[in-house]
């Protein structure tokens, strides 16, 4: 599966007994221009070899990524960029296929960034369930990138968004954002994306309940999915509902109404209004000149929940800095020092070292 | 008035020629057990001025402010604190004032932590205007602390937390939190109080185009106020409407079915349904363990943004730190640079230094 290609042959051409020699000096023996070159044409290979160097945590191997990235920068941004998100069992990887492979038959090119399910238990990005997405992963026209849900920001890898704009330099038309649809995930993903749109079951109300606050105004279009067979009625008078919170709610993005939609992933249907509906947002975003405007803005979010995770990444490298915290955090929950005096401990424990 | 009474007398006692000589040790001749006692016994003079040592930015007022903190944190935790939210003209200084009153009236200790509109203006902390709350703030059972809006987290003064704590230590029965509805500033009083309660207007379709995303999710209760002459046939179909939208969201706190009520401030009607309201919620939340288990929860919470706050302004506290910031910020937004290189560097100037 080209899937794995990048992680697979990272180290191709090196005999076992080389492997320890030149571990460290390993990632600096690739050519740039043929990555460059390779990755406009289009090579997945290529790409999901500087997709592994932009995600790794190892500093060369990472800075050949940036340097990847810096050179390919002038090539991004030319994408639809769409999260994707949903409750458990909303059917998100098979929404992502149908949707998916409409799209590649209609000649667009798709990268998927999808979320490995298996990768917290195996450590690694293996899609542990082979079933997922196995159709448009043989489509020519389509990437899959799983990433790790380690290493992450609410659920969502830190590297995101530049694997993102490495898939735009390789000329992918469409990228599908998945989103694991807890903790803070659906804030991150709204914050890289274009276009939001959220995957609901039938029986609003019920399913609300379970549903993040005020997660259905971060989103775009609503889509009902399993619209099929018995429930294709009560999937109709979900949209009915959804409508009619829709109307009391503020709007995702500046001049949009967010509408609802059913779809069938099963059975392709209304999957083509679901890209009308992504085609008009795009064109009135640009008409009111909000598209270019929020990416940047996204942009500059980024770059500031980058300084800060930094920051207290930085601060609490030791181990006797997270222990100090552990005891502190104790104390706080407790009412036995206030929470300035904890703060004051924390930070005054820190210049002793 | 003896709201600003502590501010206005900090340095009583001490004639002008002193004050220089003096200015910094001023803060070091207080007697500690004096006001222990005084601000248990409800001296609102010591009170007020025990907030200005723990609201100072002078490091030996403030560790004076913390060391009478310390010493009360045992005598804390014994009020309701409500948190009052609502789009500009909501009529908030209103509503505390009626609603303030009637508590008062019923014999409880009532402090509010007010906002003071001219603080960013006048660089203090004195009521711009006269009228607000005059009437509350004559009553005896009432304490009224206007904080200034500069040096907040989103609209929250950052030890407004630690205000709210020595109001309890002098014996304050309920604590009312005003917040100026913008920014971030209702998350923040959310996680500083036991029940949030949003202050409306009638037609809530159209208010709610101009109200911050996720809102009402925080509520714990929609209070519709203005509910009065011509408006009231109104009022009646706007809580109507708020019923209807609040059936689909998720709820503020476990199990709780988020009323929506309306009242007058000005006929003083319907407050006494408001005050029955936090009665039964504070009721059901303490047999579900979840009064204290949240109170703990929002100290650790405030815990943590009150580091993430320190690592910031430590990072960015030179000139040039900041400037080096404007930079970067301005080639990320024109995606001249990665916001991963633009950290890189932000983070290699730092260590040059």
């Amino acid at each position: 599966m080209h899937v794995m290609s990048g992680i697979k042959s990272q180290h191709d051409g090196m005999g076992k007994a080389s492997v320890k020699k030149f571990s460290k000096k390993s990632a600096l023996v690739i050519d740039q221009e043929e990555y460059l070159r390779e990755i406009q044409k289009g090579s997945r290979l290529h790409l999901a070899k500087a997709i592994t160097f932009v995600e790794s945590t190892v500093s060369d191997q990472q800075a050949i990524g940036q340097q990847l990235l810096k050179s390919l920068l002038s090539h991004t941004g030319n994408s639809i960029r769409i999260g994707i998100t949903g409750v458990p069992g909303a059917g998100k990887s098979t929404f992502i296929e149908a949707f998916g492979m409409m799209l590649c038959d209609l000649g667009y090119r798709v990268a998927v960034l999808a979320i490995d399910p298996s990768s917290t238990l195996t450590g690694g990005s293996i899609l542990g369930d082979k079933t997922r997405m196995e159709e448009l992963a043989r489509h020519p026209n389509a990437f899959i990138r799983p990433s790790p849900t380690a290493g992450t920001l609410g659920g969502v890898h830190k590297k995101s968004r530049e694997t993102m704009l490495l898939c735009e330099a390789a000329g992918y038309d469409i990228i599908l954002v998945e989103t694991v649809g807890v903790g803070q995930s659906e804030t991150i993903v709204r914050g890289m994306v274009d276009f939001f749109l959220l995957l609901a079951l039938t029986g609003a109300g019920d399913e609300l309940q379970g549903m993040k606050k005020g997660i259905m105004e971060l989103a775009d279009a609503i889509v009902v999915n399993k619209a099929d067979g018995a429930n294709e009625k009560l999937a109709k008078k979900t949209v009915a509902e959804y409508k009619q919170i829709l109307h009391f709610l503020a709007p995702s993005s500046p001049y949009w109404n967010t509408p609802a939609l059913a779809v069938s992933s099963l059975y392709k249907s209304g999957l083509d209004s679901v890209w009308e509906t992504i085609l008009i947002f795009k064109k009135e975003m640009i008409e009111q000149n909000a598209w270019q405007y929020r990416r940047k803005e996204q942009t500059v979010d980024w770059f500031n929940s980058m300084i800060v995770d930094r920051l207290y990444r930085d601060f609490f490298s030791s181990v006797e800095k997270k222990e100090t915290m552990a005891q502190l955090e104790s104390l706080v929950r407790d009412e036995k020092v206030t929470v300035s005096q904890a703060v004051e401990e924390l930070f005054s424990s820190n210049s002793k070292q």
